[in-house]
């Protein structure tokens, strides 16, 4: 792949001179081999005991390997003279200061927590690419305008107590206090903060205003086959995806599977089974990228000769956009409505709620697809159907996710990768992204 | 109701002598009273405490509530004049002398033992009237050409360790004698036949032959509401249905909701939903009273963001004729084999085999059917979709069941309910049967 350094696209006027008065900007790299390096020694706090890189991580929140990881990465951007600062929530930052002490800080990072038995490319990239763009700067002696932050959120998986305290939530404002008392294996969310530097007494200090950044960047592996599939080196994120969540309970008639006609059966399976059918069949009825799920379901009393008499299932449903999530909502219930009354069994929806969208702002789309063509890379994009930190950040300031490919779209596992070709490519990016940003 | 004793039918010239030789037939009755008292006393052995009749029954086999009520009916026999003897197998036996000692008696009873939380008419009806037909003819001084034998048989409902070793399998001689061994419980199938008066030891000694008896009926409740739909008070049972299970293994891909579009998944439960709606069109395709359940579905990861990978399920299909199971179970192979197709999923079925249908004898069907209509009785044909004592009898000797309404079909539940009257009924049929067998 050959950089189009020698046709540079210029986005901006102004910034088009800036561009060309510093040093050769797609020249500056972020140390491939380096953060390969990095990502191997981070994958050793959590790894299975007598295991290597491909037996993965479980470096969940909070625990020993977490505070072992963070402890790493603190002293790296020690050594690369980026001081470390622990928010109230436990969340690292260290900046590189810019030319302009007004302008607030590009904001970029991930998170280096992992679920149970996970992979090691899930957060750890993206951290580990930020530090490598800092250093990259400083390397290249670039000046830029605003301050560069980079950040590594702590807590990000929601293993321990789930996503009420996640680092980036916090900062965003968006939490109770009161799940600091939440209690987890015997610790409290305030002890697990507390063991991770933070500080729960002033968890409060830790939330940042709206326009605190310039924006918010965070590179990160698909987790999906998408890139994999159309050959594309660079995902831009349009967004991530809303979520809503509904709980079916199906009512019937337990009944002898022996003495009961089938003309007379109230099935609530039979009911279960048209339901499934329908949300995937509704879900696929028009264009687009939604996708909907009956992921968990229960039947009662689940015996071989006994018809079953209720079945518990949920439905999931995921797109960008809320219009499209309750439009379906609305058609499923209708759908529900008819299975019910033709099955004679009852249905009762309820709604679970679930997430907003993000949605990533137009122009830092934009800039992230030009930072790829600069750099010779393909692009595409395509919505991220995960959770990410920059869900909570977007709420902040403009925000962006740059996607590098899953290999076979495997994530949450230990066979989670993405080549380190790939990462190199991604981190890249994000550290065109960057400077691109930082001229407007 | 009104009898038709003012013109009897009679079915067997020679025997239609010997009819009118003895006193009224028709006239003898079950004491209608007493067989409703004595249902009333056995439900208190297993009644949950502080509870009525309405709150059911739990006398799991070889339990105290078992051996007590045993003993009830124990005493009830001794104190009408016909001795109890207890099998190895733990089955209680009774016998009433007939005139001619070379004939081979005319067996007739059911089970005392229930599921857990189960009703005081499955098996208990059936038991006791068959005490109260040993004491109609009794009191009405009818002497019999054949032995007439009451039986109690023991662990018909296969709750504590499965039906291996029921009773009247075991007098059927269809049993594996390392079956002793299985330990329910911390007990020993061995331990508890000896529990309830059997002989483990040697167990072998309660097989009988093929033609021991002249003949064996079984009065029990429908457990099933085509009778009560039908107001019919007589069902004249044509056979109990053969079963067939299958175990289905379904094999998907589990993989993100969020971030799998859905034309790439490989959605067991979406399969699994397809192959339970197949069953149930397959069942319901060609006319017959054969059944297909889909009963017990498990999922894997059954998580409500995961898409599910394994789906496994149980297909019970029931239906008088062997012939029809094992082409519904063809049929259900082949379009498990195009759902796993169009779902990219694998599906396994494996047969778990079941057993062969039981047909009540012709002649046997016609002379209940006779004596019902002799009694004034409306009477029905249908199949037994539940397994009972008579499956195992048939292979042994011509067998009959007559079957009474089920209060909205309700069984296997504290609101297992039969109407008095309709007990009375089916014990008075059950006495004409046993008379106008005895005549051929």
């Amino acid at each position: 792949m050959e950089t189009l350094a020698a046709a540079p696209v210029s986005l901006f006027g102004a910034a088009a001179a800036m561009h060309r008065a510093q040093p050769s900007a797609t020249a500056v790299r972020v140390d491939a081999q380096t953060l390969r390096a990095r990502i191997e020694t981070l994958s050793t706090h959590g790894r299975p005991v007598g295991g290597t890189f491909a037996d993965g991580v479980s470096r969940v929140a909070y625990s020993d390997a977490d505070v072992q990881g963070r402890a790493y990465v603190i002293d790296l951007m020690r050594a690369a003279a980026i001081e470390p600062s622990i928010d109230p929530a436990g969340n690292i930052f260290g900046q590189r200061a810019g030319t302009d002490p007004t302008l607030p800080p590009i904001l970029f990072g991930s998170h280096i927590d992992s679920v149970p038995t996970g992979g090691n490319f899930d957060g750890d990239l993206g951290s580990l690419a930020a530090l490598g763009v800092l250093e990259a700067c400083t390397r290249a002696g670039i000046r830029t305008r605003h301050p560069l932050e980079m950040v590594v959120w702590s807590a990000e998986e929601g293993v321990a107590f789930g996503r009420g305290l996640a680092g980036s939530r916090i900062v965003a404002g968006d939490f109770k206090p009161a799940d600091l008392d939440q209690v987890w294996n015997g610790m409290t969310r305030a002890d697990a903060i507390r063991r991770i530097g933070g500080r729960p007494d002033r968890i409060s200090d830790a939330i940042r205003s709206k326009g605190a950044h310039h924006g918010y960047l965070e590179l990160h592996i698909e987790q999906g086959a998408t890139l994999e599939r159309q050959r594309v080196s660079v995902g831009v994120v349009e967004g991530i995806v809303a979520i809503q969540r509904y709980d079916a309970l199906i009512t019937g008639a337990a009944n002898h599977a022996g003495t009961t006609p089938m003309a007379e059966r109230q099935d609530a399976l039979i009911a279960a089974s048209h339901l499934t059918l329908a949300v995937r069949e509704i879900v696929t009825a028009q264009p687009g990228r939604q996708v909907g799920t009956v992921g968990h379901l229960d039947v009662e009393p689940n015996a071989p000769n006994v018809i079953p008499g209720t079945v518990r299932l949920t439905i999931e449903l995921r797109d960008l956009s809320p219009e499209t999530l309750a439009s379906l909502g609305e058609t499923i219930r209708r759908r529900a409505d008819q299975i019910a009354s033709a099955t004679r069994t009852t249905i009762h929806l309820t709604s679970l709620g679930g997430n907003p969208p993000a949605v990533a702002a137009t122009n830092v789309q934009r800039v992230i697809e030009q930072a790829s063509a600069r750099l010779g890379l393909t692009s595409a994009r395509l919505p991220s159907g995960a959770g990410h930190d920059a869900q909570m950040m977007a709420q902040l300031s403009p925000m962006g996710m740059i996607f590098v490919p899953s290999i076979a779209g495997i994530s949450h596992s230990p066979k989670e990768r993405t080549s380190w070709e790939d990462c190199a490519n991604g981190a890249n990016v994000l550290l065109q992204t960057v400077l691109d940003l930082d001229r407007v």
